[in-house]
Parts: structure tokens; C-alpha cells; sequence
């Protein structure tokens, strides 16, 4: 189940970024959730390229299918199964990679593991498989929402050098979705945007840090000892294209603090515990502790980039590339939904885990 | 499963730091593999208390019977069960922890998770748990040698501000295991191991970072979409009990690279393909590209210090506590083994996942 | 994943008999395998409504579409998602089940389980959902006699109290297919047809008994101790709809044998090791032994039949019901391609397993 | 996951006849349950040697160490492991065995599959691999009982040619556990009794069915469309040493039903819907409908037989063979626990997945 995610929520993605389509099979869901066509869609506009001239020209409405699972509006516990049909694909603009490998791209890996690869666009290592990610994501979210108040939210922390002054804590849809980097510092919103268009002129890539909320999460969720929340957060993020890092609350900060200066003093807050810091990202242990949970993933600058690069051919020569086509300088924008999706769907699997053997004794 | 790791080679953890003892069943193992009980004690003593004076006081001979599985020091195929039994446990030197949550331990995620805790040395959140990790490790690590001269070495790279100068390509297991901090930069080693003695007279605890490099991964490992090399690779290390981060090759380094700068080019070392950079850590795509697959992980400091601390009782009133007992002021020497047993777990999964699928047809 | 099958080689299916349509993913097959969609729907062809006047009136083309994994006529080793849209659906002819549960129906315990139910033709519950299975299917049975020549045959052995006299060892699919009931013993067979006929006439229907051979099995295949050959077959014969047991080799007639009566004694057939006998059905210990597997799988009589029934609705009434539409009176002829698609999984998955860590090491 | 049955619920068992023991871990068990090693205990001397002169005389205590995951009586939500050591192993009573493959016994094919086999008693395939089956159903049916009051009952209905005479519906566990064959109907029972110490004089062994009944559990438990109820249950005594057969409700008696006579008519018992007969088993469209479950499985008489037979040489010559050593001339009486266990297992898994997802909304 190598294109599966989760274990009682669980999505199975599907699909290439030339060829029949894309598509996501949700496993698990519960029944009764109130869902639309819409719900959906709203969170692929997010992720979908030509939303603003930031991203990718290539430009694809991505509109989502439900195929089953939905009965009168309301789920009935049965897959849910979503197609985005692919419509602006053009295999011509990659005739000039079919027989060479980009360099720190999945081209030549792919033929390394399969014996072949679709090279039309880059076939199942496109990040158009994220589709399916959000899509699911999406269901995911409001599943937490209903049932928890449980709200996720990142956001582009840092693009290059470029460092927002941001309080986590207090970042909201709104600001993020103010200006088209979704960086909720608008100053340095701007200064990116304008970075990213210099990176575009100058046929190379950048690349960035998401920081990711969830609030209200109750204390509990994670199950020790290998799927601790943090250790299923971070293969969740791993596992998104271009990703090369991963850190929860103070991450590699903690490295340079005491256990005096590191450890999140308990206190009562009324009748609930809570602790004076966050060092933690709210899980101890691996299980959430009711505070918000806060993680950072770093992504590499784009792949695809303009400028002459050394390579090699399909036949083992070596060559020189230069790439051609519709790119983004910097996928950091269009990653904020993804990160938000996968950390959804770990929470709701959480969720459901800890619904299944909670409280039955006492 | 949640306290089981890998697919195909599959390892099952229980066991608590006061009970019966410690033990893993291995699901998965290939038949023929010659294994004896000193294949595995060997690494068990690498992580086991006691083993210098930077360590716990607390001395435990953690001997291993290997229960099941072996016929004539062959592998047979079938369930290896180990088992280690708790010898110096001490459950009244927790006697004042019964009532009392530690500040960024497990006590409370695991009260308000199961309703009920085993408050004796942290129960099935102690750091005895790896122990099943370890042993495990061993055979993975036996496995990958022979068949494909995979050797894992992981090392301690950083700790609190002291920066070990390792080219991690040259590192050797003989120069890591030169010093009781398992720094292969013996000067650094050497002042790392003053800090710590330090930290321990101060009543306080250090962090740090360990490196780890797999070489001789061949091209090809790695299960594309959701179970990247990469992406279960950081799972596996966020699951080590005091992680905070995980960077594949260049990481958050990434972020502050261009794409021109970042990319590793190609070229023909005679008939392999190999990069001439290494930003990607040995992993494109989320597959091995048969370079050194290269990653780092953060450790925060250890949770118990002797300094008094703010926190709360489970009866839910403020307090103040200050931790006795036998503790590593530092964790990281004994964590390099479950870093490279973690690794190894990791890459054996994917070796026998490769093995099932390539080759088929042509 | 419940809607899932399979480790290595897992389907996914998803859809419901009106609706968007129905589908399967299949994730875990091994690259370079030519595939065409005549492959699949050769195989659709055989389980589609409408092929004789013994099945429902309902005609539906059934036709697939291939939507990913492919690239220039092979697999590629990337998720084989494949799409048959519902044609001729009719919802209104189900209005009159949408407050009643059908006798021995899955109406009711859909709704006790989720609470809602999707009532058109069964929504999730209904036969169409095995489309998913045989088109998958048709690919296990390609890798399978591609790799390994092995061939899976399934007939029709038993209808109601008619007997079809056969050997098992010595059936072809010419012979199974030369009739619409998929009997191999044509002069039964005609028995049969003349038997639907009439339970059609009577508004009442048939059950039966489906026996299946998959023949050049190699020994080695099945995972003790849960996963064993029988057990995976077992369930996944249970899976199907309208499935009431499984028997493998001599089955429940073993009940009335002694042991010197049923054991199946070894001989060398030149250098190969055989049995006289093939009580076992092929399997032993949950292995396969090398010889034919051979198990038969009970049918009941299709739920729907037009006599009318005491039941209840969903107001928790008493009430009767009289059964209208298009409806096959015995499923047996159709199920003959989901026996053998199912049981191809099961070797398929096994195949896989066994390539995984056989001849490793020696 | 070969060793392994369940996902919420799931046990892995490990060990050999002759070696340091047989054991199982269970992970997933929900915390706060009271419970002791006699609660175990009590389960595992049902299945034990020894207990009758009817089974084998082979005699061991089969004494069971709880390891982990109890404090202070009760689940903590950690893994249980628990432990029983061979005690009774007589290694040389298997030396004629080495070189030999017994009949229709797992000998041939464990060699096919792994190139090598324990040879002593059986190793991995020995039936006392149960114990740890038995250890863990043990502890689901007291989850059972505990949650919903089901109680899970099976017994020996018939063996070789004698017929129990039995309404499944009234059956006790006093009645089963009155006499040593496990069979309620104590004429009946007598009768089996005699023909067991027949066999055993004649060196031959004999076969049955025993028949199992789960009473209140609730309408909804199973999971469409590949976990329904019927297929984990098949699937759960098909990896059953010895089975050959599983029928649920009416089972091969259906297939000479016509549907008039198969449906289960519905009707209002008060405020609770019931079927008027229980042809279903309990169980439609896969999912229990809250009457009781009802199935048989079937067992071929025991392998070992001290009849000659002919058979080969791991050196694949012709040769006999003459069993010599302690036996059961049926497993029946034994088996009756582990089908119960097994039964258990399926049902707690169940019971947990619907808990997970069931009245989230509405």
C-alpha cells in the first residue's frame, strides 16, 4: 500500500501528471458528514497552478468529481472516490527529457526502481499527485472541525532569506489568504512575491519553510510507540515532493537549550493543565498535550530550473540541459494547502484511533 | 499496530522500564540468515546504562535470549522473539512520581490518553523500550551487510554548542566507538564529554544532533508516493523517544540555496551514474539514487533534570518538583545505535519491497 | 482498509450501482507488464449483465477505461486505477425499497452499521461493486501465467440438486465457456439453464456451488501462520456476495475419513516430489505443496425474488414485499470470473511475498 | 504481518514446539480492564495436553507469564505480551524425522518455502503455536463480555460419523465442559469417546466439525466490502492447523435452497427487528443483524497416524514411514478453545472499528 496513507482514515492516491487523471480514494470516512462538490473544490483552488502570476502559467481548473460515497449530501460510509480529469497536459513540451535525466528530479530513480518511467511531465513523481492529497484533505478538515473545533493552518514562514515575524499562535485563514505567497506578514509578503519574480527572470528556483498550526487538538491523540503523532506528522510531511526537513516545537533549537531552559513547566488553568511554554509543539511522548501543535518543513528550491545544468542521457552519456515549459520558481505557496492536508488527515486518524478504545472501561 | 515498524520485516515492541522485561518478535525475517545471540548482545551493549561514567549510574547487564526462529544458527523464516528481562529495576525510587507529572515527559499525555498510567521509571514511555529497537536493528543490519554491503553509521555530530568536523563520506565505526560520546572528532568528543559531566554536576541536561550515512544503498529503494525513502525514514527517527527534527541531505540548508545551487548534476563515473553533489542525501524522488544516503536528527536534552521545577499533581494542583534517581544527563551516546538500527529497519523493508515487484518482467 | 485486499498486490474498489460509477486502484503491480484494456474487459465481458437469457435483462456495456499506471503499453509500476462508468441505472426502480429492508438483503444492516444507507440497487452492497475485482483480476491472472504459467479455472460444479461430473484436474475454459451457465458438463449444464428458466418463471431463484483449480502453482506459496494459502483464499471467497462456505481439497467429506484414509502420501515423480492423492488440495500447512489447488465455494439463491416476503420497514413496521425490476435468478454463472479473479489475487499476493525473501541467502 | 491477525485488535504470535517457548503480544488492547493471569490460565488449560485420556498423553502444565501492559490488575493500553515455556520437549523423539517429510503434515512445504525447517515436533507448525491464539482470545472474549454482555461458545457437533444432536441456540458452556470430548449432547459424547480410544488402538485418527454460536452481539459489527464478518471469520479458522472447511448460517445446505426458502423473513420483536429463521447466520451483506452467529468449521483427522505410509526422504527417495511419539488421535476437544479465540479475536476487532467511526455525527 505504497500510494496509501493512514490506517482508519485512509487515502489512496492514484494517477500521473500526463494520461487519464488524478484521483484519491478515501477508505473510512464516517457517515453522516455533510460534504459538497464545493467543499472540496475550494481547497484544490488553492493548490491549483495559475492562481496568480506567481505560480506555473500552465493553467488547470482542476475540478473535482465525487464518484461515490455521497448519497442526499451526506456521507455514507463507503469510499469516496474523486477524479480530477487531467485537461491542460502537453507531452510534446517533454520530448526533450525523454531520454535525458534532470537533475535532482525522480527521472532517473524511477528508471533505476521500474525499468521505465513516464516521462511526460514526470509522470507519477508530478506534484499534480497532491491533488488527490488536498482533496482528501479537504474531508479530513472537516471532519476535525465538526467534531472538535480542530483548526489547521500553515503558512510560507520563510521564502530564501526572507524571515516573517509571525506569532503562530495568532495566524489566521484571513491573513494567510491575503495575498497570493499566503505569507501572513504582508510586508514581507511582498518582498518575497518580488523575489520570486526575480527568480523567474533569472531562470532559477527558490526555495522555503511552511509552519504548520493545529489548535484545539485534545490532549490524548498519538499512539506510542512507532506512530507517535510527531513520528506520523513527519513522514506525512517527508513524504510531500521537494520536502527536506522536518521540525517539531523548538526542533533543532532545542539542541542548543538545557533540559532547565528546554522543559514546559505544567501549570492549572482553571481545571485544565497546561505549560507555560511550547517547547513541545504540544505532543509529550508522542500524544498530544491539548497545547497547539507547531511544526516546521523545510522544501528545496523548485527542480526545474532554466539555467544549463551537466547531466546525463537515458544511454549513459553525459549532456548538458536546459529546461523548457511552465514551472514554478517556488512551490511554497501552492504547497500551504498540502501541508494543511496531510497534517489533517494524521489528526483524524489519530482521532479515530483514540474513538476506538477510549472509554470503554473505566 | 501501533507498536509495530516495517511491512515486510516487520518488528512488534513491548514491554515497560519495571515488569517482565523487554522484548521485540521480528516478522519477516529471511530464512538461512546465520545469526547468533552475540550478533545481537554486541549492539545491545553499545546502548545499554552503565556502559561509561557519561552515563546513567543505573546498571543493567540487559541480556538477551533469543526465543524463537533460529534452527542450528539459521534463521528459519519465522517469528524471532527476543527477550530481555529487567534486572535493576527499582520501582520505589518512583514512589514521588506517583502523584506528580514530569514537566515534558510522557506522564500526563499517557494519563489523559489511556486513563491510567505505569508511573514505575515511565512505564512503556521509558527509553528501555528501544531496546527492542536495538536487537532488531542488529539482525537488519546483518542482513543488509550480506546482502548488499550496506553498512549504517550513525554518530554524534553535534551536542549543545560543540560542532564535531566529520566528513560523514569517511567516518569510520572504529573512530566512532574510539570515544564514549561517539564522536569521531576525538578533540571535540572530548570536550563533549566534559559538558556533560558538567551538566550532570549542575543538576541539568544536553541535547544535540547525531548523523547518521547508509553506504552502498544500491539505486532503486524507496515506495513511492507515501512511503519515500525519505518520508519513512523520518518517520522512523521522529519515533525515537526525545527526537525534535529530521533533514534528508542538505535540509533546512536547502532553503537558503538557489535551484541552480542546489541541484546535484550528473555525470558518468565510468558506467554508473552517479551526482557530484550530494544537497539530495542519496534519495531523489523518494528513492535511492546509490549515493551515501545522508541525514541528521535533533535530540532536545533529557526530560530529567534535578532542578526544581514548576508543575502540576494528577490531582490537578500546582507544584514543585525536583527529579531524583540514576539518569543520563545526555542521551546522545546511546541513541547512535537506535538511530542505525532505525535506519537499518527502514532500509531492509525497502530492500525485500524491491526485491518483491523487480526483476518480473523486462 | 476495508475496502481494500491484498499486501503486495492491493485493490482497492470503490462505487455503487448508481452513481458516479465504479472503480478500482490497484497498487503493487510489478513494472513492464503489457497490458491493454482488452486485457481487462475481456474479463468484464464474462461477469457483465446481459450476455445470455439467463442473466438479468439489465444490459450495461460495462466498458473500462485505464486511467493510470500505463505508459506506452506496459505497467509502469505506478497505481493501475482503473474506471467503469454505471450506464443504465434506474433509481426509480428501486423507490419502492426506500422504507422497506429486503429479507436477507444487506438494507438492514447497512443501516443499523452507518445509519444511512444508499437504497438504489443496493447502493455499495450491490454485485456491481465486483466489477472492481475482475478487472483487477485480469490482471493477477496476466502476471500469473505470464510469470509462472499458472492457470486459474472456475466453473459452475452444482446447481441447486443437479450435479455437474467433472474432473477438475482435466477442465479447460474452452469447455467452461461453451455454455452460459459455466458448466463444463454440457448435458448438465443445459439441465441447469432449463432449471433458471423456470425459477425465473416462478419468481423464486437458485443457489450453487462454484468449484475452482489454479493448476503450475509452485510449492512455497502461503505465510504461515495467519496468512496461510486456505486462509486467504477462504476469506477472500467469503468476501463475495451471496457466499455461504469454503471447502479446500476433500473439505468437510475429510470429516467421515481416518486419517490412513485422508492423508495424501508423497512419491518422486522423477525429481519431483508429488502426491498420490490431493486430499490436501494442494496446500499443506498453509503452503502450497506444487500440486493443483482445487476448493469450491457455496452460493446461496439471490436475495431478490419477486414471490412476495414477510419484512419490516424502516419505520419498524410490519409490512410485505413484493420484489420488481431486473434481477438475475441464480448468480453462479456470473460469479465464475470473481471466484477466479479473487483467488488470482490471492496468488498474486503471495507470488509477491515469496519473490520478497526466498533465495536471499543459503 | 504473516504472524499477525487483527488491526485494532491484533496479536502476533511467535515460537516453535521445542525451543524457548511460544508467546503472543497483543497490541491494541483497550486500557482499564481488569484482568489476571487466571483469566488466561483458565483458557489455556482447555487447550492443554494431558487434560483426558482422550488427547494426547504428552503432558505440560502450560503455564502463562503475563510480561507487560498490566499495573496494579489492570490494561494500561500498552502491549500484553505474555509467555509460556516449553517445558515437556523431547527433541529426540522427533530424530526419525529429520530425514523424512511426513504425509499431508507441513514438513514438504516449509522446506519448499524456506530452504529449511525445524524438524523438532513440528516447529513453527505445531499445533501448540495456538497457545498463544488462545492466550489472547482469552482476553477479547472477556472484552466482549465485559463491553456487550456476547458470549461466544463452540463445541464438537460431530465427529467422523457421529452427529451431535444439538440446537445451537441452547447451548451452554456447562454443557460443553461436561465431558472431555467438548460435545453437549453427553450420549452422543460417550459414543465419540469410545471411537477416540479405537482409533488410538488402531493407530489411525479421526476428523470432525465443531460448530460455534456468538450470542448478543450487536447489529452493525463487520466491514464492507473485503473485512465483512463472514470473511475475517473464514479467514480466522482457515488458519486453523487442520481445517478444511468453513460454512456461515445455512451454509452448503443453501445451495439446495430456493430463495423462498433461504430468506430470513424479518419481523418486529417489540422494538427490535429479527428474522423470523437465522439462515443468514447472523450475518447479511456482511455485517451482523444482531441474531446469533452461526458457524461450523470442518477438521481432517489428525496427520500423525502410526499406520505405515508411504512417503520420501529429504534426499527424495521413496521410503515408509512408521510415526512413533505422542498424539492426539483427534484435536477436536482441543480445538474447541482455539476456534472460540479465534472467533474473539474477529469480533473485538470488529466491535473497535465500528466504535472508531460510528456516531461521530448523525
Amino acid at each position: 500500500m505504497n500510494n496509501s496513507f493512514g490506517s482508519l482514515f485512509t487515502i489512496s492516491t492514484w494517477g500521473e501528471s500526463h494520461g487519464g487523471g488524478i484521483g484519491v480514494v478515501i477508505d473510512g470516512c464516517p457517515p453522516l458528514l455533510n460534504l459538497t462538490q464545493q467543499d472540496i473544490q475550494t481547497e484544490l483552488d488553492r493548490r491549483k497552478p495559475g492562481q496568480s502570476n506567481l505560480t506555473t502559467p500552465r493553467k488547470e481548473a482542476d475540478e473535482v468529481e465525487i464518484l461515490s460515497g455521497l448519497f442526499e449530501g451526506k456521507t455514507t460510509g463507503t469510499p469516496l472516490a474523486m477524479l480530477v480529469r487531467n485537461k491542460n497536459a502537453n507531452p510534446k513540451a517533454y520530448d526533450h527529457l525523454k531520454s535525458v535525466y534532470r537533475p535532482s528530479h525522480a527521472d532517473f530513480t524511477y528508471d533505476s526502481k521500474y525499468g521505465i518511467r513516464n516521462w511526460e511531465g514526470g509522470g507519477r513523481s508530478s506534484a499534480r499527485e497532491t491533488i488527490g492529497r488536498v482533496a482528501a484533505g479537504a474531508v479530513a478538515k472537516k471532519i476535525l472541525k465538526k467534531a472538535e473545533k480542530i483548526e489547521i493552518l500553515a503558512y510560507v514562514s520563510q521564502m530564501h532569506t526572507l524571515h516573517a515575524a509571525i506569532d503562530p499562535e495568532k495566524v489566521t485563514l484571513k491573513k494567510i489568504e491575503s495575498n497570493p505567497v499566503r505569507c501572513p506578514d504582508t510586508k514581507v509578503a511582498a518582498a518575497m512575491a518580488t523575489k520570486i519574480e526575480q527568480a523567474r527572470k533569472d531562470g532559477d528556483s527558490l526555495g522555503g519553510i511552511i509552519t504548520c498550526v493545529a489548535k484545539n487538538v485534545p490532549a490524548g491523540l498519538g499512539e506510542p510507540v512507532f506512530n507517535k503523532l510527531k513520528a506520523d506528522l513527519a513522514k506525512a510531511m517527508l513524504s510531500i515532493p521537494a520536502s527536506m526537513g522536518f521540525q517539531i516545537g523548538s526542533g533543532y533549537n532545542s539542541v542548543t537549550q538545557t533540559g532547565s531552559e528546554h522543559n514546559d513547566p505544567f501549570y492549572m488553568d482553571g481545571q485544565t493543565v497546561r505549560t507555560k511554554t511550547n517547547n513541545s509543539g504540544g505532543i509529550q511522548g508522542g500524544i498530544s498535550n491539548g497545547e497547539t501543535i507547531l511544526f516546521t518543513v523545510a522544501f528545496k528550491p523548485t527542480g526545474t530550473i532554466f539555467k544549463e545544468q551537466d547531466t546525463v542521457t537515458t544511454k549513459k552519456k553525459n549532456t548538458k540541459l536546459s529546461a523548457k515549459g511552465r514551472h514554478d520558481p517556488c512551490v511554497l505557496p501552492r504547497a500551504v494547502p498540502i501541508v494543511e492536508s496531510m497534517a489533517a488527515l494524521v489528526l483524524v486518524d489519530h482521532y479515530l484511533q483514540q474513538r476506538a478504545r477510549s472509554g470503554l472501561f473505566s
